[in-house]
């Protein structure tokens, strides 16, 4: 098959590494010419696991239009905080039969809604042509060919088991899930929780109370799950709810975590951004989930409290003294 | 308060930490001779947590009758191998109106069955006067009074809630549960699923793979609790089912998981058991536990598993692919 890929990052290369060793062309849209014309000379992406090399089936470009236009398969790969900057280049009637995957896990924070909610306002894609991929995956283990799952939510089955065959091979295994809403708010959330892991860690906090800490935001983003979520048969204990948070919280390859280590330790939010070379995704979708749980008159402690670390100036510390106290 | 110690590892020196931290007196019973003489003198166990000092409050013994006679509670806290080695040692009758609690995180093999029931069986002590202590903790951390959180379980509120205070201070958070058996099978279990995580590990499965190895044991302790367990009302996302699970599966400390890791990398079990100079629990506990299962026609696929590779000479590598392949 034919894939558009529209992404730099390591995810983004992880996944162009996984359709194209199963014998798919990845027509790869970047943002910089640098980067493309790297990776047509020298065959890896010269920022994100650079160890991977792509020696067939790889197009990369900068065309965003020529890339949406020549395939049926788009995958959005970027972080969320600059998709619209790349949509804003594909007219509004080149989306409307595609099937669109979405591996962002974020919120589109113009408009506080998933990517599933922008397209078919924007784009008019059809709601059973979405499809959206989540973890546990940390791009660096796949870059290794270590042994990772990944969950495929749509709403029609068909487009799910399609895509999700794309992507199926030794070190890959798939599942399928018909809860898009609880799935992308799952791997958002688990970015924000992995931030306030880190935190704990920052502040010194050991293994017994990250334990205990990861079991209250599990609570939390159950509790969530179950208040926005139409399907009453979601097994939650499984590797896309719980599973994601777990390899967020507890692996050192998080940048969400290793983000909120240094706001632990005492940098500023903003500091601890410039200080990485990667998007800590939660500190972006924590505005837009913000807004939401507000609009929907939703309260979590644990959001609510790193909210105020990072974007209200709360100090760390205090507002873990509240939050243990409450965990069971 | 006085309280009797029975047992002489980590997690023992741990918990007479706590309560001579909150100036309760620890009559202590120690296996060995030398043990007593040392802590006598130099003010600490020589083999275990040796950073911890013990200025005052402590009466360490190797007279356990002398123990259980001058104490209304007792603590209980050997590996699960060796409690029935000092019980034999006290007289039936002299148990009978004490309050015993239990720190054992394992199975009296002799019977295969819990501390409590054997309790109850042999000493005629009263079910209202058992108090179980489950984590998540690892004893390490409890040495560095870093914040952890113990859960107690008992019949009597009462009962559990007092003792549940002797313990309560400013680094150990504590929580009241009514599921005696429940929180001593988690406890049991997580034991169990860490030498599997270990064996994972020792296999060269990655973090995105433990993960999904950890949401999946969740999902098998979950179920083997929901059906053993008379309270309907017990949250098993809470520190002392999930929390535990998660501390002893992704932490360092975790001797299990260091066992386990032998395992993984092709020791054998008996001499991973030999190379280590702590007993992992697991190992002991799932003879007992494979016996329960069979009596109770429960079939856990991934304790299953794991009873193949460390009883049976199964190999790990095979047994993980056939897991691998059901987990969700």
């Amino acid at each position: 098959m034919r894939i558009g890929l529209i992404g730099n990052g390591s995810w983004a290369t992880a996944l162009a590494k996984i359709l194209t060793d199963n014998n798919h062309e990845v027509h790869w849209w970047m943002r910089s010419e640098t980067s493309v014309a790297h990776l047509k000379t020298k065959k890896h992406n010269k920022d994100y696991l650079s160890s991977v090399y792509f020696h067939q089936n790889i197009f990369p470009t900068t065309d965003a239009i020529e890339v949406v236009e020549q395939n049926e398969i788009i995958l959005f790969c970027t972080p969320s905080a600059y998709i619209t900057d790349v949509l804003h280049q594909i007219p509004n009637d080149k989306l409307a039969n595609k099937i669109c995957i979405s591996a962002i896990k974020g919120i589109i924070l113009s408009e506080n809604v998933l990517l599933n909610e922008y397209l078919i306002k924007h784009y008019k894609i059809k709601s059973e042509n979405y499809v959206a991929i989540t973890g546990p995956c940390h791009a660096e283990e796949v870059a290794q060919e270590r042994l990772s799952y990944l969950t495929f939510s749509g709403s029609s089955e068909d487009n799910t088991a399609k895509i999700s065959k794309l992507f199926n091979n030794c070190y890959i295994n798939t599942t399928l899930n018909k809860d898009i809403f609880g799935t992308q708010y799952a791997a958002i959330l688990k970015n924000i929780y992995a931030i306030g892991a880190g935190i704990g860690i920052g502040l010194g906090y050991g293994d017994n109370f990250l334990s205990v800490f990861a079991t209250n935001c599990y609570k939390e983003m159950h509790s969530f799950l179950t208040q926005i979520n139409p399907h009453e048969d979601t097994n939650y204990i499984s590797s896309a709810y719980l599973g994601d948070l777990l390899v967020t919280c507890f692996s050192a390859h998080s940048r969400n975590r290793t983000f909120g280590t240094l706001v632990g330790k005492g940098y500023f939010a903003k500091n601890a951004d410039s200080a990485m070379n990667m998007v800590a995704e939660g500190y972006f979708a924590i505005d837009g989930l913000y807004k939401i749980l507000q609009d929907k008159q939703i309260y979590l402690p644990i959001v609510d409290a790193i909210y105020k670390i990072l974007k209200e100036g709360y100090l760390p510390q205090e507002e873990f003294e509240l939050l243990q106290e409450s965990f069971i």
